[in-house]
C-alpha cells in the first residue's frame, strides 16, 4: 500500500458537518490501491467502557483522480462527539490503522487504544456547519450584462449611444443604451425562457459600461434607471418565482468616486488616505496608457502609486481593514437587501478581499435574510472562502473549465481533453468543497468575462448543445449567458457584451427551442440531480472513441438517470433489458432495447426505480 | 516518481504570511522520492507581459517523516498578489509541474501557461496574517493548581481542610487551603526560579477543589481570595516581568451555577433553557453514581436529559450558540482584562466549543490589548482553530507526548519511542502549523490532567531531566508544573494534584538547582531557540544503540546549538575540530575535541559563529 499517497484533514470538506446529526468523513488513497477502509469512530469519553469506538463503518469510493481515490461515509453519534481513525486494507494484503498521530501497523496496532490518538470531529455544531439555500438547488439563472441587454427607455441613453447591433464587434468604451426597464421588459421573455434567476451584472454608478469602476454604490446608474425601476425589477421578478442577485464590486472603487478624487486632491491630508493602499505619496493621476506599447505599459505599472486591481489605474483597491471602509461597505451590502430585497450577491473579485471582511459580510448579509445566497468570483481551488463563513460557492469556472477542454479542446493548443483526465479532474474539483457547497456552485460556461460558449467551439451549435446538457444535469446552480440561447456569438472581453438579439428573425429559434427544453428538464430532475448518488460509468464505453465519452448515473430512491455523451469518432452502443425513458437526445437511437448515440450526440434516459 | 504523495493546500498552512511581506509555501512528497522542487511564482495580471513568472525559487527540505518529505521556501511579490505552481524533480529522473489543477508532466505542460492552472495566494493581507505575541517566546511558564500551592490565608479555608502533606494521596474531594495569597507569598521563590509566566487553573467561585464547575464567573472563589487580591497577584507579577494567564471554563458551567438552577426550578419556562444543550425535558437533577459499577454508569450516562461536558452531570454545556450565553462569556473575557489586565486566557475543552464564537472571543480579546495570548486545550491536530483568529497556540499535548514516549516510554506496553519515529512525530506536528504559530505553542511535559512526569519517568530523575532539557530547547513557550522543581509526584489525577513542597528539608535542592540552571539557560537563547533554522541531525548517531539517540542544531546569524540526547545503551562519541561550550550535560566528557555522551546523558553545545 502507499501509505504516502494517504491524507485526511479534520474539519475541513474531509470531515464536515453535512446535517446537525450527520458528518460526512472523506478518505484519499492511492488510485487503485486499496479495497477497502472501515472508519472506526466513536465518543471518546466512554473509553473507559471498553471499547469505545464502532467497529467499523465501511467507506464507499466515490471518486477517482489520476492519482488517487476517493472515499466517504456518512457517520453519526448521539453524543455529539466524534472521534475517529481509519483501517485501510491494501489490495497488496496489507492493512494498515491511519489516525491523528500517522499510520500504524503490525505491532504498532497498540496505538488503536490510544484514544488521543484518533481524528476529531469534537462536537456537532449546527452553528459551524456549512449551511446553503435549498432554492438555489432548483434555480436556472440568466446572466444579463446590463448595457446590452434591452434599451427599455431611450430617454436615460448616455451620450453617444450606438445603435442597437448584435453583429457589432464593440469597442470598449461604446454604449448602446440598455437598462433596467428593458429588463423588466423583457421578464415574459424569460420566465417563457424558464428563467428562475437573474444575475446582473454591476448597476451602480459608474463611468464605464460594464460598470465595475463604482463611483455612487448607493446610486443606481442613471443611464440604466433609478432605485424605483430596481425595485419595480425586484417586485417583478418575485412575482414570477425569480430571484434576483446583484454584483457587488468591493474590492476597488472607481478613480472618480469622491473618496478617491478627494485624495487626489488632498494627498496625505484626505480623510480617505486609509481607506485605500498608498504606496506613496503624492498619488499620482492616471495618465492614459498605450496598452499597445508594451514598455510604456510596464512604465506605467511600476509607477503605480497606490493598489489597484490589476495594473488598472481607474481602480484603486480599497482597504478592507479600516473600519470606516468596513462599515461603508456593509450599509451598501444590507441597503440592497433591506430596501430592495434581492436574493444575493455575487463578489467581484472576491479572492483579493480580506477573510475577516467577507465573514462579517456573511453574516450581515445572512442575518438579514437566512436563505440569502453569496458567491465569490474565484477561478482558482476556494477552500477557504467555502467553510460555511463567507460564500455558499464560486463562480465555477475550475470546474466548468473542463467541460469546455472536453467538448471544445484546450484553449492554449486545442486539444480535448480525455474522457479520462475529465472525469479525474471534475473528480478533484468536486472533492474540494463540502457536498452541501457543490449543491450550489454556480456553473456557468461563459460570462462577460470569457469568450462565449459559442464562439469557443467555434460556432459548433452541436458541441454548444452537448456542453449545456452536460453541465444541466450536473449538481451545482446553472447559469446561461445573455443571448446564448438565441446563438449570440463573440469573442473574449469586449466582444462577449454584444447587444442582444432581438430581431426575432435573426434569432437561433432551434437554439431557443433547445434550451427552453433543456432548461425544462433540468427543473423537473432537479431534486434527482442535486441529492442523487453520482456515479462515472467505467464500463466499455469509456475506453471506445479514443477516450472522448463520458457516461454518468444518477440514482436517488424514486429515479435513475442514464447519460452518454460521445465526442468520439465512432458510433457507440449499448443493450438495455428493457426500454428507456429518452428525455433529451441528439444523434441517438433506441430500437429494440439497444441504444446508439452517434459521435457528436448524447442520450440522457431517466426511468422510474421498480 | 509517487505523484499520488503530493500534497499541497492553498491558504492554510502549506501557504500563509509569514510577515505581511513574506509568504511561506510548503510541500508535501513522498520520502527520499523527490531530488529537488522548485517554487514558480508571479503576478498572473502580468501574463501579457511574457513569462510572468519567476523561473524558479528552490525549495530546502525542512524534514521528514517516516512516509514524506517536507519542503518550504519564503517568497515575496512587491505586487502582494501570488500565484504559484511547483517544479518536482524525482529522484528517477521524472519531472512534473504540480499545480491547482493537478500534476502535469510531458505533453501536458502546456498547463505552465494557463494562467488559471496555478495555485493562489490572492493578496497579501496583514490583516489575516496569523500574528503571535513576541514576549510568549521568551517566557517560561509554571503552571499552579492554586488549591495546592501554598495557603497564605488559613482564615479562607474551606471547612473540612487538611493538613499540609505532600506525601498524601489526595481524594478527589480534598481541600487543603491553597490561595491567590499563597502565590502572592511566593512570588520571589518563583522569580528565583526564573519564571517569567504564571498560568493559573481556575479561580472563580466553584464547588470543587479544581474549581472547573464554576458557579459565578464574576466573583474570586472565597477560598482563594477575592477580587483585590487578584489584582495584587497580577501587580506584583507585573513588577516581576511575569505575565498572568487565567483559565477559561467556557464550554461548560458548574451544575450549582444559578443558570442552571433555574432551569432545574423552572424547566420549560425557565428563562436559561436555551442557554444548554437540553436533550429532553422535564431536565433531571443529578443524582450520583457508583463510578465503579459499570452497569450503573451506563445507565446513568444512557439517561442524562443534557449536554455536558464528557458525561459528568455537574457540568452541563453551554449553547455558545445562544447569543445571551455569548454576550456574557465575552462581557466574562472582557472584564478580566480591563480590570485586572491579565496577559492571557487558557482555554478549558476548547475544542468543543464552536469556531464562531472562538472567533468573537480572539476579537474582543486582542481588541483589548494587542499583544494578548490565547491558547486552547486541544489533544489533537488543531489546524481549524489555528489560522490567526481563533488561538495562538494550544496546549502541545500531540507534540509533547512524543518526548514522553521516547525518554520514558508509551504508556500501552511501555516500549520507548525509536528516534527515527520521534522526529517523524515531531516533523509532523510542525508541518500542522505555521512557523509563528510553532514558536508559541504551550509546551509542557505534565499538567493537572496528567500523570506527573516524575511518575511518568518511574521516579527515574536522570530520565526527567533530559525530557525537561530537551522540551527547554525547542521552539514554543515551555511551561513546568508547579513542584516538578524539588520533586514533586504524583500519578493520574486526583493525584498529580498533591500539595506543593515547602518543607525545606522535603525539596530535592538537585532537581531545584537544576531546573533554574535549565530556565536561565532557555531564557540566555530564547531568540536562537524560536528563531534558529532547526535540522535533526541524521548522520550515524541516529543509527547506533538501537535507534535511541537524538541530536539537533539550532542555527541563526550569530549562534549554532549542537545537541545530543542519548537513551541507548552504549556510549556515544564525535570528534569536534575545535573546543565547543558546553552549557549543559549529563553523564558527557569532553577532552581533546572529543565529546562522549554515555547512556541516559546528554550534551548541549552553543558556540557564535565564526
Amino acid at each position: 500500500m502507499d501509505k504516502a499517497a494517504l491524507y485526511h484533514r479534520p474539519e475541513s470538506e474531509f470531515a464536515y458537518l453535512y446535517s446537525d446529526e450527520i458528518a460526512h468523513i472523506r478518505l484519499q488513497t492511492k488510485k487503485d490501491d486499496v479495497k477497502a477502509v472501515d472508519v472506526l469512530a466513536g465518543d471518546v469519553y466512554l473509553h473507559h467502557e471498553g471499547k469505545w469506538y464502532q467497529s467499523g463503518i465501511p467507506m464507499t469510493k466515490v471518486g477517482a483522480t489520476e492519482t488517487h481515490d476517493f472515499w466517504q461515509a456518512s457517520v453519526t453519534i448521539p453524543t455529539r462527539r466524534l472521534a475517529y481513525g481509519f483501517k485501510v486494507y491494501g489490495h497488496d494484503g496489507e492493512d494498515v490503522f491511519y489516525c491523528d498521530r500517522g499510520v500504524y501497523h503490525g505491532d504498532d496496532l497498540v496505538m488503536l487504544e490510544q484514544v488521543n490518538a484518533y481524528f476529531r470531529l469534537p462536537y456537532f455544531h449546527e452553528r459551524d456547519m456549512m449551511k446553503t439555500p435549498e432554492w438555489v438547488k432548483h434555480t436556472v439563472w440568466y446572466q444579463i450584462f446590463p448595457e446590452r441587454f434591452a434599451n427599455g427607455n431611450p430617454a436615460n441613453d448616455p451620450e453617444g449611444v450606438l445603435a442597437w447591433n448584435h453583429e457589432d464587434h464593440p469597442r470598449h468604451d461604446a454604449f448602446y443604451g440598455g437598462d433596467l426597464q428593458g429588463i423588466i421588459d423583457h421578464l415574459d421573455y424569460l420566465q417563457d425562457l424558464g428563467i428562475t434567476g437573474l444575475y446582473l451584472t454591476p448597476i451602480f454608478k459608474a463611468h464605464t459600461n460594464h460598470k465595475y469602476d463604482t463611483t455612487d454604490y448607493m446610486t443606481i446608474d442613471p443611464a440604466f434607471g433609478n432605485a424605483t425601476i430596481l425595485k419595480n425589477l425586484v417586485d417583478q421578478a418575485h412575482e414570477r418565482g425569480m430571484k434576483v442577485m446583484l454584483d457587488a464590486v468591493f474590492n476597488h472603487i472607481g478613480y472618480y468616486a469622491p473618496q478617491w478624487q478627494d485624495v487626489l486632491a488632498n494627498q496625505e491630508d484626505s480623510i480617505y488616505r486609509d481607506w485605500f493602499h498608498i504606496r506613496k505619496f503624492p498619488v499620482q493621476p492616471f495618465e492614459p496608457v498605450n496598452y499597445t506599447d508594451p514598455d510604456a505599459l510596464t512604465a506605467a505599472r511600476q509607477g503605480l502609486t497606490y493598489h489597484t486591481f490589476a495594473f488598472e489605474p481607474h481602480m484603486p483597491k480599497f482597504n478592507t481593514a479600516n473600519p470606516e471602509v468596513h462599515d461603508y461597505l456593509l450599509k451598501v451590502a444590507t441597503h440592497y437587501i433591506e430596501a430592495f430585497d434581492i436574493d444575493g450577491w455575487r463578489l467581484d473579485v472576491a479572492n483579493e478581499v480580506d477573510h475577516q471582511f467577507w465573514k462579517d459580510f456573511f453574516r450581515a448579509c445572512t442575518g438579514l435574510k437566512e436563505d440569502f445566497y453569496i458567491i465569490g468570483e474565484i477561478w482558482h481551488s476556494s477552500q477557504k472562502f467555502l467553510e460555511g463563513d463567507e460564500f455558499h460557492a464560486v463562480m465555477n469556472y475550475a470546474m466548468t473549465d473542463q467541460i469546455k477542454d472536453f467538448f471544445f479542446g484546450n484553449p492554449i493548443d486545442e486539444r480535448p481533453l480525455s474522457s479520462g483526465r475529465m472525469r479525474a479532474s471534475m473528480t478533484r474539483q468536486r472533492m474540494l468543497y463540502r457536498d452541501q457547497v457543490n449543491q450550489v456552485q454556480f456553473n456557468l460556461l461563459d460570462s462577460h468575462d470569457t469568450d462565449r460558449v459559442l464562439h469557443r467551439a467555434k460556432g459548433d451549435k452541436q458541441k454548444v448543445k452537448a456542453a449545456l446538457t452536460f453541465m444541466m444535469m450536473l449538481e451545482g446552480t446553472p447559469c446561461i449567458y445573455y443571448g446564448t440561447e438565441v446563438g449570440l456569438d463573440g469573442g473574449h472581453d469586449p466582444d462577449c457584451r454584444r447587444v442582444m438579439i432581438w430581431d426575432e428573425a435573426a434569432q437561433d429559434k432551434d437554439m431557443l427551442a433547445f434550451t427552453k427544453d433543456l432548461i425544462q428538464l433540468r427543473k423537473q430532475y432537479s431534486d434527482l440531480i442535486t441529492y442523487g448518488e453520482f456515479h462515472w460509468r467505467l464500463d466499455d464505453l469509456a475506453d471506445v472513441a479514443n477516450h472522448r465519452v463520458l457516461s454518468f448515473e444518477k440514482i436517488d430512491q424514486d429515479w435513475r438517470m442514464l447519460a452518454i455523451f460521445n465526442q468520439g469518432s465512432e458510433i457507440i452502443a449499448e443493450q438495455f433489458d428493457e426500454s428507456t425513458n429518452i428525455v433529451s437526445s441528439n444523434l441517438a437511437n433506441f430500437e429494440e432495447n439497444r441504444l446508439t448515440v452517434a459521435p457528436g450526440g448524447w442520450a440522457i434516459c431517466i426511468d422510474r426505480r421498480a
